[in-house]
């Protein structure tokens, strides 16, 4: 009873089709996270590479990205950094725009979450586009972070998200792709 | 070199004076969640008591309780169930209204999230009046869960959401508590 990474993983996310609109596949990861032995082994798997590595610091993006990227630190003996929606955390910030598919958002960082040379890890649940994770990058690398990974389970390649990640110099990690979007 | 739990985490959390308003004194876990040790002291802390106690699932309330129950569920080999502000789910959920400082506000679960008999412990960072906890605590045994524990690392008693909690027949763990708030 060998059952695949792959198959594992693609059994436990329900797919939604028409949403949040006509048109698109939303894949829904509340299902593995909700199964225990996938999200241990979602967990797991992003997370051996790493085993040995230096890593100061998961930054997670909110929201499904705190869940993951809680996990990863606490496994790792790493700290956590929470990269938020504008107007949410209590300190002093440093804020960046980022892309969505219609319009422009912003979120923000603790400006005191990550010292110079600090090496840090990204994750979020999914990278579709790249535009929180390329704000993310941003945010992190203008406080001096070393970006040593960006971690998903998911990845939708057709959308580039991976690719401009990796014309940033940031190594990534997923786990399982799909086609189309 | 023995630091004691309440000194390690008391130390971790910061303070802000008049956040979010005049007169109330916000204490900050992005400190402590950064710290490596005190972030790992934290989630070992919450989770010794339940090493090899059955619990199926672990409930966070978004957003902190991501955080702390990514890394609880996957400590305890546990499913998570993710609580939410109203609309941000993909699926049939359950609602629920709860009380705020100022207000009512609406959370939701999946409502196939949990199935009737399942052990699930709630997760969050801070208990105060115990409104989102309370609700939470209604989704749950709304779809059947039965809740072995509330688990928090911050307590303010003064508010009396740890009475509340205990009145509704759910036992909480919280690791510090402050006077006051």
């Amino acid at each position: 009873m060998n059952i695949s990474l792959e198959e594992t993983l693609l059994d436990a996310i329900r797919t939604i089709p028409d949403y949040p609109k006509p048109g698109i596949k939303f894949r829904d990861i509340t299902t593995l996270l909700g199964n225990a032995r996938a999200f241990r082994r979602a967990v797991d798997e992003l997370v051996h590479p790493y085993a040995g590595t230096k890593i100061d610091k998961i930054a997670g993006i909110e929201a499904r990205g705190f869940i993951l990227g809680g996990a990863i630190a606490h496994q790792l003996s790493a700290g956590f950094i929470p990269i938020r929606k504008k107007g949410k955390l209590p300190h002093e910030t440093v804020r960046v725009a980022y892309s969505l598919e219609y319009g422009i958002d912003e979120m923000e960082m603790h400006r005191d979450a990550v010292a110079p040379g600090e090496k840090v890890m990204l994750v979020d649940d999914l990278i579709a586009t790249g535009g929180t994770a390329e704000g993310a990058t941003k945010l992190l690398r203008q406080m001096g972070a070393d970006i040593v990974a960006a971690c998903f389970v998911i990845d939708l390649p057709e959308l580039g998200g991976r690719s401009k990640l990796e014309t940033l110099d940031v190594p990534v990690r997923t786990l399982i792709s799909y086609d189309g979007h």
